[in-house]
C-alpha cells in the first residue's frame, strides 16, 4: 500500500514542479505569466509555438539584471579610473568636472548633466587597446565594493533574473543583453554573471580604430561616443544586429519602452517583462521621480500591452546572487 | 576471407576520407592547409587545440562566397529598384546619374565613382521599411538572371566555399559574413544559400529610424550610410559586434586585408584564406587592376603571413552551385 501511494504521488507530481526553474520568484502573477508564457511558446502542438530560432529575449541591463544606484556601476569605474590615470600624470584634469570625478566628488559631476558623464567617459575609456581597458575592469571588479552594499559589483546581479536566463536558455531562447552600459565594460563580468558570451552582448559604444600597436594590429578606444544603446537606439540596434525582433524583453526604466515596445507590438506571442524597484529596504525604491533609472512610460502604458510589471518587493524572494 | 579483407580494409579507411567534406576541391596544397588547420584546431589532444566558442571563422561576401562581376550584384539590384520606383514616380530621378542607373547604363553610373554609388544606393534604399524593402530583395532574387551566366544571382554562390561553410560549422566552428555589402540585403538569401542566420551577418548598414507605421512600430530604412564594412572597418565591426579575434578569415580583396591580418597576427593557430580570380573561362580573372575586388596588399604579403592563396582555376573542380 505504501509503495502504491508513493507511486500515485510520483506519477502526478510533474518533474517540473519537482526542480522549480525560479525558485526565488514568490508564487505570484508574475512568476506564472511568465512561465505561461514559455510553456506556451516551446509546446510544439500548441497555437503558440515558436521555433528556437526565433525564440531571442533581450534584457536590460543596469537595473534590470544588476543595481544601478546610487549611479550606474560603470560610472564609479570612471570615476576611479580616472583618479588613477591622473595619479601618473595629473595634468589629465583639465577641466572642474574632470578634477571633481577624480576627487569622487559625485554630487558635482551629477550637476553637469549628460555632457558632463560623457566628458569623464571619454577621458577614462579611451587612449588604450580593448584588451588593456578590459583588464583594467576585471582587476577594479575584483578589488572594490559598493559603497551601500559593501558587495563586489558584480555580485549584485539580481538573483531572480539569473535564474529566468538561465530557465529561458534551458527551454531553448537565445538571451541578450541590450544595455545602455558600455559594450567592452559588460563584456568582462556577464558571461560568468549571466551566461551570455560577448557575441550577445549589445551595448552603447565609443569610436574604436585599427592600429598598429607595437608592430601587432590591434583594436584601439578613442574619445567620441559612436552609438548609444538606449531608447530607440535599442531596438535600431536589435534589428542590426541580429535581423529580427525578439519575442521576450526585459527593463526598467524609460530607456527600455521603445524596446519593449517594439517587442511586443510584433505578431504572435511576445511578453514584456519590466522590473519596477519597489523595495527601498533590501535595494531601492525608485521609478517616477529618478534621475538614474527613471520609470513613466512603462508604468502607464506596459500594463495595457500585456507586460508584467514585476514588484521587486512582492515578487522576489531574494535580491542579490551575492548576497542571502 | 572475402570477409577479413573488407574488415580490414574498413578498419583503415578513416570514414573521413570517405566522405570528403570538400569535394568541389581538388587534392591541391590549399585543400591540404585547410584540412591539416581544421584538424589541428579540433584535435582535443593536440597542442593547437581550440575551444569551440573561440572557433570562429569569418568571411567575405562579394567575390569570396559568390561572384561579384561585372559590378557588385546589389547595385545591379539597385539600379533595377530605382528603374521600377521611376515607373510609379519618374520626379525621383533629379540627377544625370540616377537617370542613367535607372536605364540600366551601368558605365555612365561607374564614371561618376564612389559617390554616384551612394547616391544610387541611397535613392533605391531609403524611405521603407526593412520588411518592405527585404521583400523586394526577394522578388528581384526570385525573377532575375545575371547578364552573362543566365543564371540568378543567388545561384552564383560557389560551392567549393558552400562546402568549407559547411565542413568549418560541422567542425564546430561558427561561421559570419562580414561584408562590405548591405545589411539587409545580404539577410535575404544567405540562411538559405550558405546556411547562415541573420544574427551572424555583418556588413554595411544605413542609417534606421524608429517609428510608428500605421500604428506598428516598425525599423525603416533612411538615407544615408550610418557604417562602411570594409577594410579597417572590418576589424572594427568584428571586435565590436562579437568582442574575439577570429582564428579563420577569408576574402578576396583588398577590402578584406585589414580583417585577415588581423585574423592571423592573434596568438595560437591562424588561418587566412585568399580566393584569387585566376579562372577566365568558368568565372573572370582579376586582381590588380580590377575596379571590382582590386587584390594587391592580400598578393604581396598574405603568404609571408601563412595565408592559403586559393587558385581558383586549379583548386576548385566547381564553381558555382547552381551550374555543374
Amino acid at each position: 500500500m505504501k509503495h502504491a501511494v508513493l507511486s500515485a504521488l510520483l506519477s502526478v507530481a510533474p518533474f517540473a514542479s519537482l526542480a522549480d526553474p525560479l525558485p526565488s520568484w514568490t508564487q505570484s502573477d508574475s512568476k506564472a505569466a511568465i512561465v505561461e508564457f514559455v510553456q506556451a511558446v516551446t509546446d510544439p502542438d500548441g497555437p503558440d509555438y515558436v521555433t528556437p530560432a526565433d525564440r531571442v529575449a533581450v534584457f536590460d541591463n543596469d537595473g534590470t539584471l544588476w543595481a544601478e544606484q546610487p549611479v550606474y556601476f560603470q560610472f564609479i569605474f570612471a570615476m576611479d579610473r580616472l583618479a588613477a590615470m591622473a595619479e601618473q600624470d595629473p595634468s589629465i584634469l583639465t577641466t572642474p568636472t574632470l578634477k571633481a570625478a577624480a576627487e569622487g566628488d559625485l554630487a558635482t559631476v551629477l550637476e553637469g548633466g549628460h555632457d558632463a558623464l560623457i566628458e569623464v567617459v571619454n577621458a577614462s575609456h579611451s587612449g588604450v587597446s580593448v584588451e588593456a581597458f578590459q583588464a583594467a575592469v576585471a582587476d577594479w571588479l575584483a578589488t572594490t565594493q559598493h559603497p551601500d552594499t559593501g558587495l563586489p559589483f558584480d555580485q549584485m546581479t539580481y538573483q531572480p533574473m539569473v535564474e529566468l536566463l538561465r530557465y529561458l536558455r534551458d527551454e531553448g531562447f537565445t538571451t541578450y543583453i541590450v544595455s545602455g552600459g558600455g559594450l567592452h565594460f559588460m563584456r568582462v563580468f556577464a558571461e560568468q554573471a549571466y551566461g551570455i558570451p560577448p557575441e550577445q552582448i549589445l551595448g552603447t559604444y565609443g569610436t574604436t580604430s585599427y592600429a598598429q600597436v607595437d608592430g601587432v594590429p590591434t583594436i584601439v578606444k578613442e574619445p567620441g561616443i559612436a552609438f548609444i544603446d538606449d531608447k530607440e537606439g535599442k531596438p535600431i540596434n536589435i534589428e542590426r544586429t541580429l535581423g529580427k525582433r525578439p519575442i521576450l524583453a526585459g527593463g526598467n526604466s524609460d530607456g527600455d519602452f521603445a524596446m519593449m515596445e517594439w517587442t511586443t507590438a510584433g505578431d504572435g506571442p511576445r511578453l514584456g517583462v519590466l522590473v519596477h524597484h519597489t523595495d527601498a529596504e533590501r535595494e531601492w525604491a525608485y521609478d517616477r521621480e529618478s534621475p538614474i533609472g527613471r520609470l513613466v512610460d512603462g508604468l502607464d502604458k506596459g500594463p495595457d500591452m500585456g507586460w508584467v510589471i514585476v514588484d521587486m518587493a512582492q515578487d522576489w524572494s531574494r535580491i542579490y546572487t551575492g548576497a542571502d
